[in-house]
């Protein structure tokens, strides 16, 4: 199967400019899952909860989940991408889940980053796992984690452990260790990470956060497949067979999982 | 604090003459944590688990411990190496924390690897942490883990919770990525690591095993303080504060331990 992962900047609070620049991009994308970046069509640096509020929407039903599920019916693909999700007035940094034949699901962000805390509340939803398939019917599981996440081997070791082969990995990165770090979650858990990052800046008063690109897309090995640089944009595709992640011995004596000490653990 | 990891390439079976070498070789070192590779004075690669018995020896008590106990009073530091534990009849890739005032305690590893799994038990000791001093008389927190238990995330969260400050690592290392995992590891426990590795190679009939080097401290900002090559034999020695790691504000609105969501992991 193919896995795209989108880099662009979008324009801070244009939403439905942003949803066409995307639009544009994958026009003649050629995948069976696409990642987009966290909040991709409305921009990171909210100055207020206003902010926030004014580009949220219900998940589903929202005007990003509806043009990410004619994206992905036009292209047969799965599409994940992140979004202000707005539930019952409250706030969440959530990544929706959709495929060629509509919603598939949602993911709430777990881990907050700074003034994230300021407007959305904590992910409530668990790190579920979605069985999906590619547009040769072959199956495969998607697990779906968001940007400051990655800092938590926690969270991509709940995915492998609820069985994912791929992590939709939705970012917009500014410290800049991730790129080291994923091939090294991948790698722990021995399945496929798609991380798509941002480009660009924002700034709220004399506070600048800079997007670090490097979008890339990491093997069970712990290889780097393709890699995007610090301020590309474009959308990088790679072919990958998602059944690789399936044998996790280590070793003729070592299967990954199966030799946890969770009877030692203290977590 | 001084820290030092020593890199060299063991004689196979030929404890004494091992334990000679270290001496020479930890003779002038000025350090307040001396770390040792895994099985530092037998070689690692047994054919069979006589050959392993045949160089066991309880911890406390056995040679092994006791020449390090010797070298600790002498340096006035503490010492960390990995030997083959015999406890009634019962075999452990183990390592002894001595320091000036003798014995401090053992760490029985969790994770082993390969063949390993023919000569050894399980660790059985769970992860404790060790509360030391330094030379000036400061207080810090000293976690031991062995060589794979690297590739297991769960190890060093686990001590990062308990409290160590620093996790001091033995090893003797085959695969190639963990020099590029144990900055992750410092980084996302917010911690420092101190990897001594061995060099050479043993091999059992034609099977053969080449052992990396690459020795390395990682601060808690995840980076590589100082590194051996794949095949020098030495002691790299690196001053640092302990003290560093205690603070894991990682922004104004995160502290990286208590931003964990152990609701939402399933582990």
């Amino acid at each position: 199967m193919k896995v795209a992962v989108l880099q662009y900047r979008p324009e801070f609070l244009a939403v439905d400019a942003n949803l066409d620049t995307v639009e544009e991009m994958l026009s003649e994308v050629d995948a069976d899952l696409v990642v987009l970046p966290e909040l991709f069509a409305t921009g990171y640096f909210f100055r207020s909860t206003a902010d926030a509020q004014s580009v949220s929407e219900p998940v589903p039903g929202g005007k990003t989940t509806d043009r990410m599920v004619e994206w992905a019916r036009e292209g047969k693909y799965i599409v994940v991408g992140g979004l202000v999700e707005e539930c019952s007035g409250r706030l969440f940094n959530s990544a929706a889940i959709v495929g060629p034949d509509g919603y598939v699901g949602r993911y709430r962000k777990l881990h907050l980053y700074y003034e994230e805390k300021l407007h959305f509340e904590q992910g409530n939803l668990g790190l579920p796992v979605f069985a999906v398939v590619d547009r040769s019917g072959q199956p495969y599981t998607l697990g779906v984690m968001i940007c400051f996440d990655w800092y938590y081997p926690e969270a991509s070791r709940t995915l492998a452990l609820e069985g994912a082969d791929i992590i939709a990995h939705p970012a917009n990165l500014v410290r800049p260790d991730c790129p080291r770090a994923m091939p090294i979650r991948a790698l722990e858990n021995h399945l496929f990470t798609a991380t798509a990052n941002r480009i660009g800046a924002e700034s709220v008063g004399n506070r600048t956060l800079t997007f670090i690109g490097q979008s890339e897309v990491c093997s069970p090995a712990g290889q780097v497949l393709v890699s995007m640089t610090r301020d590309e944009a474009g959308v990088a595709v790679v072919e990958l067979d998602p059944a690789e992640s399936r044998d996790r011995r280590v070793t003729d004596h070592n299967d990954l999982l199966a030799d946890r000490r969770t009877d030692a653990y203290v977590l």
